[in-house]
């Protein structure tokens, strides 16, 4: 179990950062078909999200629940797909999903439908400034 | 919106009742491929994870972790999957499954995968025994 926290190198490879809030690093999936976060807890160690240590629950809940709130305010959303599941990539991580019903894979889940749409650069450095600014 | 808790219709028929915890409905998902719980909150008109009162976010973290500890102590779990879709049925509810590098469905999620295979009626009920000790 490494002492420090680093980011998963495949995470690290399909997202943007956004931020790093008190807890969670938080990322941008580069894949334009979906408004997708991901948070991952900036602590070493931890795999499934009952792992979180009881002194941190509340602000990784309060975390999950805001990057729910900016998604939602920035491109408004007919579901939250909210998930830990992390069988690609052990370090826990927390998918925050911004469902549309005509969106390319609903009702089916995101993971594992079609290919990533990668961002154009400039609408990516678009969406992050808007997503740090709020 | 309802004024009082009553269970999705479809959540009801794919699932076994476990128990009723302070703030969940516990049930069985009726696939004997996945150790699969649902969490479903006691409470009316609750869509997305983020819709959780403040006042129960804890309990109902409390719960979910539970759940978590109960399959990985009963079948054990390489890895627990936890979610909050809803894509499909839009009350709100939590999937916690128990997943195995050898399942039907790894690494893949779960959801709308083949077809789920229906416990056999004794093992449901050992099943359900076993659960409702724990």
């Amino acid at each position: 179990m490494p002492e420090t926290f680093s980011l998963h190198e495949r995470l690290a490879a399909d997202t943007f950062l956004v931020a790093d809030w008190t807890y969670s690093r938080v990322l941008l999936m580069n894949d334009a078909r979906f408004p997708w976060l991901v948070l991952v807890p900036r602590a070493p160690g931890l795999r499934d999200f009952d792992d979180v240590p009881q002194a941190r629950k509340s602000v990784f809940l309060e975390e999950i629940d805001r990057a729910s709130r900016i998604l939602r305010a920035h491109v408004g959303a007919e579901k939250m797909n909210v998930a830990a599941l992390g069988n690609m990539v052990p370090q826990l991580h927390v998918h925050v999903v911004a469902r549309f019903a005509a969106d390319a894979a609903w009702p089916a889940p995101v993971w594992g439908v079609g290919t990533a749409v990668p961002y154009a650069p400039e609408a990516a450095k678009a969406l992050l400034g808007a997503l740090r600014a709020m």
